[in-house]
């Protein structure tokens, strides 16, 4: 049975991972029968968003407890784990995965990224195991083989501003339609738009399923 | 298109709406070419569980503002919808259908009823609207019709004492695996077992999906 890990970044679009992606991606690892190892860094959320109205609330939340209500409890601190504990790992997108994991969505190509998903990545990628990135995900990819000698394939849709700052940091970037994901052979990458271009959850089911299956080809 | 409404209770097993059940709800809808209203009764937590230990928080958490979190922020306060605004109603579970909507996980047959959650499926129920209910949610249906003239058959799968709960309430209990949903065509009520039975998402994907099409054949 193949372990794929789902590294998670809170609950939420705004303020941490989107939850729809989450749990198709789930519901689709658990279907082509993997195991889901899911894990996310034991850090404070960058900031709390109040959903119903888009303001920013005063609270502080963490991201692995409130990933945790995505997992149903069954998480692991990433700190904990190696790439020797997965055939694969994929991340769900949300403002969370460029808030949290990284701070892509503040500062572009000048970002910060977590580093033990940094450690995380770089494994995989000696590793040889593959990759999965889906939303704006990707730009955690992009960041953390910012000075690798690498050019993998990405995509985040077709937002030109933002495709320009994945290109800033190396990677390159291409156009890719909301049902489909850009598969990067050599390297063992693939991603997918999902909510950066999907305007209903079916849409955004449709490129996430695609990748996932991809990814299990593989392992 | 169909407009179908899906009442949340907060975001998070524990102590709000069972996350993957809600989004598999609102998947399988935007997929039959359904139109989701989200809704959630604007009122306090009745409590904050940390995912993570499972223990409890001492925070205060709103099931509106939760619950917009699996909606993306396109959410209704369920005291401004009437059953003109909708052709059939959900609810997913998850503890918060049972702490928030109700108090059935605490007080079992004597337990209070949201009064919005009550009105709205008393509404539906004299308009000949279909309703469903996933998880522990049936709980609800057996509170909000507990004086009425009518024996309506539900299902939480096959907990005795759970059962013998709901029986006290007035209504009938039916015996029903995880892959399956108990049909009332009588009064239009459909229910699943989901969590309260499945051991991993496919297993509740699998009696909501088929929920989920019950519905959309009665509308």
């Amino acid at each position: 049975m193949a372990k794929i890990g789902v590294c998670l970044s809170g609950c939420g679009v705004n303020d941490g991972s989107e939850i729809h992606e989450s749990v198709i991606t789930a519901l689709t690892l658990d279907r082509a029968g993997a195991e889901i190892i899911y894990t996310a860094p034991d850090v404070v959320q960058t900031k709390v968003v109040n959903h119903l109205t888009g303001d920013e609330m005063n609270e502080i939340r963490n991201v692995l407890v409130e990933s945790a209500r995505i997992a149903r409890g069954e998480i692991t601190d990433l700190a904990q784990l190696t790439s020797d504990d997965m055939d694969a790992l994929l991340f769900p997108g949300g403002f969370g995965a460029a808030l949290n994991l990284c701070d892509f969505a503040l500062k572009g190509a000048d970002c910060y990224i977590h580093p033990e998903v940094k450690r995380i990545i770089q494994e995989m990628l000696a590793a040889q195991k593959p990759l999965g990135f889906i939303c704006i995900a990707p730009a955690l990819f992009a960041r953390a083989v910012k000075n690798a000698d690498m050019t993998a394939k990405i995509t985040i849709g077709n937002d030109r501003a933002t495709a320009d700052q994945i290109e800033k940091l190396g990677s390159q970037h291409e156009i890719c339609s909301v049902d489909d994901c850009i598969v990067d052979e050599e390297n063992k990458i693939v991603s997918t738009p999902a909510y950066m271009l999907a305007g209903n959850i079916s849409e955004a089911a449709s490129g996430i399923e695609k990748l996932v299956h991809q990814i299990m080809k593989w392992v």
